[in-house]
């Protein structure tokens, strides 16, 4: 393999995540791999060896000679290349969550349960360290590679086991941020009055109208300011010849989102 | 003034955007105040002064006794304190920006144009490097003085100014994101090819179908893509003794957002 | 008064709901009255004499000489005539009734409860036979009323008091259709099997989940085929110079309907 | 075959549709014949003769002793048994110009284009009579033969050609209301005024915004009232053993419906 273009240096993404050891995407055509700098990766195209100090804008070539781009990752990537253990929050609810909570560089955020990662992981891309339980311990397996293909495995510390029974490992207003995507959110909407700091937010997702109801309910009772659960519905639009319509495809409700702050 | 609690330290959110001159929200029932260290404020309760090191979770008093909360500013929060020059952009929409491009640590965005700027504060806290750009002087100076509010000066370069007729200063492939919101978008989804990145993103921000329409014509033409255009539709549930429903109140469209890639 | 145009005859609205003594409407500009064959009429305007065989398309005047236009009551005229007594069903929701059910002539309805009488009177001008209960004598009175004012009391029976009490008085398999509008809706759809021919559809109406819940276990449980729950959102489009988009105004969830068949 | 109960009197359903010649329909578990008085009808299961005088209610026999049950045909019926010629109007929006029109019994309306003509056919159900133009003749012939089908033969009159080139056939105020399914809807819209009685409504149903939005501005020209357009969006309700939640189900966009009114 020999790099045709690019010069190495670090002009372009020197800051995190685009840290020296950051994974970045090869590309050519339909084709795109997630590797990391140093990795030799085998194609049907012919082997490709990823230089230590890849960057992306880089055009990498085969041993056989063809040329693959390198791109920097981006956090819909993610989708593609982490490994399902179920279905993951899609970027509409996951962009959710971030606008509607304000998920920026310093936080400390407490997420449950982990499932493939995406939250959390785009969670450490925008700058926050995240604690995130998953009591299958084949899935947190699972979310552990998937943080380090993401490059997040230094802001995202994947527990196993259920943060329920867990409590006494978390301090006292040590998180700005709490996102719970299991089946008894409400438990740990109980603690939120004492895990978030002042002015910290909760948010939590469910599919289902009779959990949230609960988590509205618990929300309300431990003294949640702010208790706002929306359902979010999405058309998309067509554009061709004849006109312009909204898409007769599946809207894809995919849960309701409550949202509630500490203070 | 006397803090009385708070050891002045910075273990916590000692990280950007928490860094020393960051500002902080003080708190007390209805009263909150967006002050940076150093300040002094006149309030009705007397005058807070706000020490050089003065960190979330302080609790400070004024010079008659009463206390105030010292709270790390939340992105939700920008919706309240910042001077406005128009409707901001929602938390909704802003959340689905950065989930559907996936803004991240050491981004570099291309905004249009400005207003409030909410969204390119938004983005600079989830660590991108924003250029944004706002045709009429004055907004852009309310959207100057809204970044050093938010405490994203650094993050965000405001530059007044119709950006169509800047495009020189502006160098190919600098981009991994573009959010668009004017009402010419179309003309800058043109240049998104060349000022993109490979695999960066383009997000297109309007309230009407026409012009939306446009949008993805050009994007089409100059091929860029997973061109897809959605509208968001918000439902608010009601909880209470009679049982939960949606709520009557608006909805709130509030524009039509296209995502294409530039692949 | 005299009639000014209009010769009297029945050409026009000969049929039924067009009978000699149908109620019709007096139009002028933003008047409107809606009046009986033979009724004497005060208006700010003068008095006006309604003929015995008053037709649509006739003029009428005042005794002072002001022209009123005659015009033929139609369905959602009743909205603006009918005396409330709680917030009547929307014509969208009525429709959606009737579509999914199919009234037409010759069905026999059971309907509980009446409320201001509009889905009752909309059946009965469909050509349905339609039998109603309403627990409130005086909202009863006040539905009786309605429909004499609709021109449907040949059509419409409103009963007062409880269905759930009174089933004794309904027949096996002697309604077409059941339209259900009460908080325990659920009970009556225990009884529609019995009620209902072979074919005929229950519709249930409920602003609450946990009602509709209760409806649609009940159905399943009394073997009643394609249950089925839908929540209608409408959106109002606005067109202007500027272009076109979805209103910002409230869309109004009215409530789940709840369709099954007896099969 | 002999009938097996059912005394043939006219007891039940003795009023229109339910007219001596009206279809009926035979059923037996997912066997389903649409049949008019007097047929013979061969199934899998031996030959069905259907007396002249067959009532809903009634049981018959096939030759080989195999019972089907006799039911009065509704509205949503015909969705299966029309032959079609393209998408049918769906029931919810069939409903929707019922609900909004306040079609009833009496009600002249002009129909254009009819295609499978279900909508024409609900419409005459209800008590209206339709006059429907298609412009296609193979279609015209299939809808002819629908509406015996459907047993609104007398009530629809089904019209081969384009109304838009046959608007001196038709008498100035001579309809309560107008329905219009195609392209060139706003051709028709312009002479709405002269068409309509006082009073009267135009609805108008297309899948594109652009026609839409046509449609808007020529009933503004031509002085229509309260003019609007609506979307419509269902969601079906999902109720199971882990809660509640909206159907992930296409929610099938239909189109646009303008209401305008001639006042």
């Amino acid at each position: 393999m020999t790099r045709v273009s690019g010069d190495g240096d670090t002009a372009e993404g020197d800051v995190e995540p685009g840290s020296d050891r950051m994974p970045v995407l090869l590309v050519r055509g339909d084709r795109e791999y997630l590797v990391e700098p140093g990795d030799e990766m085998g194609t049907d195209l012919g082997v490709l060896e990823v230089p230590e100090d890849v960057q992306p804008g880089d055009t990498l070539e085969t041993h056989l000679g063809d040329e693959f781009q390198v791109r920097r990752l981006r956090g819909p990537d993610l989708f593609h290349h982490f490994e399902r253990t179920g279905a993951p929050m899609v970027p509409r609810d996951i962009g959710l969550v971030i606008g509607e909570t304000g998920i920026a560089g310093g936080d400390r955020v407490l997420d449950a349960g982990t499932g493939t990662g995406v939250l959390a992981a785009m969670m450490g891309r925008a700058g926050a360290d995240v604690v995130t339980y998953e009591r299958d311990a084949d899935f947190a397996d699972v979310a552990r590679e998937n943080m380090a293909l993401g490059g997040v495995s230094d802001a995202v510390d994947v527990r196993t086991g259920d943060v329920t029974e867990q409590l006494e490992d978390l301090e006292p207003s040590s998180f700005d941020v709490m996102t719970l995507d299991t089946g008894d959110a409400a438990t740990m909407v109980e603690h939120a009055p004492e895990l978030l700091v002042d002015g910290g937010f909760v948010a939590v997702y469910s599919p289902f109208i009779e959990s949230t109801s609960e988590v509205v309910e618990t929300a309300h009772e431990v003294g949640l300011s702010d208790v706002t659960t929306r359902e979010t519905i999405q058309r998309e639009m067509q554009f061709d010849d004849r006109g312009t319509r909204p898409s007769t495809a599946p809207v894809g409700h995919t849960g309701y989102l409550t949202i509630a702050r500490n203070e």
